[in-house]
């Protein structure tokens, strides 16, 4: 039986097409000879929107659909105004594509620098909502440009998106050895979501009897995440402070040069996307500085959810092997670092 | 000329009764002999609550108005369900008395233990909006209980509310010796509220020519305070987004024993009120382990607000001596590092 892997790439801006090119060269130095790689590269990104002004069509999504899973590298250029390509690629396809669960796991490998003094032992991972909270749009401003202009942003949370994403928590937490679950939210402000999400989270948690669970406030998770980040096993949380606390464990725990993340639609319905959580870093792009690892990583994490386990381990194995290789070495380009990976995981 | 300040003291919960005392102790031994000061105690948390199931009502907030400034140890207890102290007395008084400054320095004083590695340099204020945004309570749920259940929040942004502490921030940064000033926002998301700021925040910037700007987005910020936190000398944000980033930024300094803040009413029109950051902290009340430092210092803030300048300062030397000298000693009680302090400032 022969198996194969249609994979939808998205080189994007920036450094977007350096990581991509290592990612790709490490995913097909890992898979076995009897899996059939087939990719398709797509423009996204601020090239395309120069060209043509678009960013992401009804006809791009037919053709995304098409795919098994999708690569990005990142998107994101100074010369297109701000929220553009997030707003109009970036986050429509999470929605389009209804990718609930934003999977960002934060894993301290040996040897990787840390700002954090001591020797701290981090290992968890954060399962941010992808499709809902103040991330929808909704919102607006009236008598914009004057002295009485008034924008307003709305959060939308709703039942079924919550218990989808605190199953989808409580099950990976359930697979850990640890069993912990950490709900993160600011439930003592946001009163409307923060008590939809406490109730569901407590609800969804009489399935899963084995997992200790806490409630944190979002203020309080950034201490504890700097003060004793070994406390943290899965975290479950909604879509903006997933995106900021994601941001703050990826720089505790060796930057985001190794942070991964996956916009997971876990029914299958829609191909999920795979991109590291940095963004295109215009100012060191074309210049083979940029750390592919993260990019690696996330290949790791698309073929875990592909069903190749055993390849997704072996390529974390060896980041994490040549990460510690690196301490106190010179400096490698980018594609040192591609070519590098790509040897160990295929020896 | 006799001068006089009429203060409101609320203790309130936990360990807020042991740390406000030795904040008056402070207090009373800063103040020149020719400054009459006067205090009034007022119940209010938890006990009252219980008691009355009154939280701050309109007869108390007349009453409170009568004062100069209000020192407040904290709120709240977990015989309370969260958000009903939090909502009913701390937020409804800061919008009742519109603080729309909240101040909240973070200052790493010499031999004060911090998370991060190496010696970081650490001196910067958080201006905090504190009247709108997320915190308004807008929102409400549908269908509660039930799997279709939607919560919304809904965060407004006013451009009034947004030029007053802008310019706060500015004439704030004017005044230090470094004169930079960073708006941390969500400006590629949160495009309605976040361009709302973006602009009002360069409108202002062309009456502070010397300040040096940059804008930053919540997710990078926390990136930048853990690994370049020397990067910072004035940020203004949002109110949800500076809850998050003080409550790191107070990690990043010396933890929340010593992170003091103001909720700031600059027009004079209300008392302002001054607290430390940290909460009740049940689990130690009573015990006297609570470190009031925190206290101490937003002591010092309620003074500079009040004009006394000479003795903020002296209050801020007194900590940052006493701080320096608890290096490897003994753990002391909260009213012994009282006692040292008052000595200390009366000194
Ligand atoms: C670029 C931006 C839209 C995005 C987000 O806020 O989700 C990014 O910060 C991330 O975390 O993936
Ligand atoms: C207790 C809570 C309402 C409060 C806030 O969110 O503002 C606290 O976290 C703070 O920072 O003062």
């Amino acid at each position: 039986m022969s198996r194969s892997i249609n994979l939808a790439v998205i080189p994007g801006d920036g450094i977007g097409q350096e990581v991509v090119t290592q990612g790709l060269k490490v995913l097909s130095a890992v898979l076995p000879q009897d899996v059939k790689l087939e990719t398709k590269e797509y423009d996204f990104g601020a090239r395309r929107y120069h060209a043509t002004g678009e960013t992401l069509t009804d006809a791009d999504l037919e053709q995304l659909k098409q795919h098994d899973a999708i690569l990005l590298g990142a998107i994101g250029d100074p010369s297109v105004p701000s929220g553009v390509l997030e707003r109009g690629f970036l986050l429509k396809l999470r929605f389009a594509f209804d990718h609930h669960v934003n999977l960002r796991p934060s894993k301290l490998l040996p040897g990787v620098e840390t700002p954090l003094a001591g020797e701290p032992e981090i290992d968890f991972v954060v399962v941010r909502e992808g499709t809902e909270g103040p991330y929808t749009g909704n919102g607006g401003t009236i008598r914009t440009g004057t002295p009485h202009a008034v924008a307003t942003e709305v959060s939308l949370n709703t039942a079924f998106g919550i218990e989808r994403v605190v199953r989808d928590a409580y099950a990976r937490a359930q697979a850990r050895p640890r069993k912990k679950l950490a709900l993160v939210h600011k439930n003592n402000v946001l009163v409307h979501a923060g008590h939809l999400w406490t109730d569901i989270f407590e609800k969804v948690g009489e399935e899963f009897p084995e997992v200790t669970t806490e409630y944190m406030h979002v203020d309080a998770a950034t201490i504890y995440l700097v003060t004793q980040p070994e406390r943290f096993d899965v975290i479950v949380t909604d879509n903006l402070f997933g995106d900021i606390i994601t941001d703050l464990a990826a720089a505790i725990s060796g930057g985001i040069g190794v942070a991964a993340s996956g916009n997971i639609n876990p029914s299958g319905a829609f191909p999920s996307m795979f991109e590291p959580v940095h963004g295109s870093a215009p100012d060191i792009a074309g210049q083979s500085k940029a750390d592919p690892s993260a990019t690696v990583l996330s290949v790791a994490l698309l073929l875990r959810h592909l069903g190749y386990e055993a390849e997704a381990a072996r390529i974390e194995e060896a980041v994490s092997a040549d990460l510690a290789e690196r301490v106190g070495g010179p400096a490698r380009t980018t594609d040192e670092i591609g070519d590098a990976l790509a040897v160990r995981v295929a020896g």
